[in-house]
């Protein structure tokens, strides 16, 4: 069983009440508290040792990560930021300074976008340092951007390149908050993601809750140098279209409009946001799954993103 | 260094805006989203393997506990719980059962009480299991009950018995939420805190919050069967009083008032609640320190609560 096949089994009827928009299977739950402007975005994520960052991370990039990761899923739904929660599970021999410098970290981003910190927790992890970062965030009423929304006819659009996070950029990759809310605020942005398990395995959620396919140009997306460097160096080391497919921790934007909006969005994303590339990489499809196009025709795409527990 | 010095440390000039009302150092943060009529409560508690629960616990009783730990830190602001995400931390090779069954447990107790789960994350963590709860909640605009509004002169009440939780208790404990509206809603609390880490632990918070000292009766102090029990079973337990003011996770509510409410208070209580003891255990003196008096006299008290980490 992996992670997804374990989530759906236990998010399977949980308790609800009038509070609720969206509950658990989006980047961040959905709360209506009666504002009458806003939503509430609510999101917790968890940045582990050994999984998400080494022994030898500088602890300051440590901490930068935890917090841009529950960012990220802000952006994800067009929200803005506001207050944060951070639990820090630690050995019991702990180093303080490595500690504090993880707050360091920390605080130096959320200080940079306008979120509070609000509390911190420690408890003990013998083996290893966990944090866990809860995360709350707005988003104008009615308007956040779910997973749900793609429809047949979509152009897909991804920022940035994808591929070979682990050479640096899953430690500096900045949250999509500014493009994300000027997307939703002058286009209608029919559903969206952040790609936090690869490509693939991401453009299946967003697939998977609107019910329909994508049909993916394979030279439309965009491979980022660290994958394309790996696979030269390394005869060993993944095609840089599959790492660019397959691997976690881009952190970049992956979101669907209406076909006849791709070209104005792409035009008016160039002047807005000119040092950030954006690619439209296929379409929405009727047909379920996930299709390759290349100059040899439609290939089916049995490969799965990155998935936590392999079963 | 131990968990309230680190946590001193790290809580230090936090990055803070315009919807804190309470930031870090008490049992919530208090955030006001422009709601005429309420303020936010947000809090997250983690519960660990082999410090919270043992392998031999049985796991619904987990989950009930991982989530009726931060519910009683609502109740010790008089809140009301609304929404909870669950975050759990895994082994490679977890069963699936038993994580369902957490589910179950923690399910039983959000529905019992109108809380809504609106989402749920899994990450790995080898060696245990760690549950991180992330909880919003309520309370009426200006209402929240602080531990910073202690007041020499004030009665200290605490509810139930103390002591010997491990023996069963903590993972059956009621988080005392109604009790605690109640109060807020018919007496003027000044001060509040839930015993997370043991009633002379936990009290010190209150005095160091509100600058104040305490002298507590020794014969008043409520002493739970269960800590009289192994007192009389094991010669080297502690003393049943020790541990009814040292031992952690009694999860009942420690609170005070001026003392001139303080029979009212018990008369009305013993109407509302005629099955859950109530004890005036002291007052709140100007000197700061928790002196002990018994027939011979009054000694400064030394013992510490519960700390996480052992310096």
């Amino acid at each position: 069983m992996n992670e997804f096949e374990l989530i759906a089994r236990l998010t399977k009827s949980l308790p609800t009440n009038q509070n609720v928009v969206i509950g658990a299977g989006d980047d961040c739950a959905v709360l209506d508290f009666g504002l009458p402007d806003k939503w509430l975005l609510f999101k917790t994520d968890a940045t582990v040792e050994g999984v998400h960052f080494t022994k030898d991370t500088p602890p300051e990039k440590i901490g930068r990560k935890a917090l841009a990761r529950a960012l990220s899923d802000i952006a994800a739904m067009a929200g803005t930021p506001t207050a944060a929660l951070v639990t820090i599970a630690l050995p019991q021999k702990f180093d303080v300074q490595f500690v504090e410098a993880i707050y360091t970290g920390m605080r130096a981003l959320a200080q940079k976008l306008g979120v509070a910190i609000v509390g911190g927790e420690t408890t003990a992890n013998p083996e290893r340092i966990l944090i866990s970062i809860a995360l709350l965030g707005f988003v104008p009423r009615g308007k956040a951007v779910l997973r749900s929304g793609a429809k047949t006819g979509d152009a897909i659009f991804v920022t940035a390149e994808l591929g070979g996070s682990l050479a640096g950029k899953h430690l500096e990759f900045e949250p999509r908050l500014a493009e994300a809310r000027w997307l939703a605020e002058n286009f209608s942005i029919h559903a969206m993601i952040d790609l936090s398990d690869g490509l693939a395995g991401d453009l299946r959620h967003i697939l998977k809750a609107s019910h329909v396919g994508a049909e993916l140009l394979k030279d439309a997306i965009p491979i980022s140098r660290a994958a394309k460097l790996r696979a030269k160096e390394s005869p060993s080391a993944k095609p840089p279209f599959v790492a660019a497919l397959t691997e976690g921790e881009d952190f970049e934007l992956l979101f669907t409009v209406a076909g006849v909006d791709a070209v104005k969005l792409l035009d008016a994303w160039k002047k807005q946001f000119p040092k950030l590339r954006l690619s439209c990489i296929g379409k929405i499809t009727a047909d379920e799954g996930i299709t390759i196009r290349d100059q040899t025709g439609a290939q089916p795409l049995a490969a799965h993103g990155y998935v936590h527990f392999a079963s």
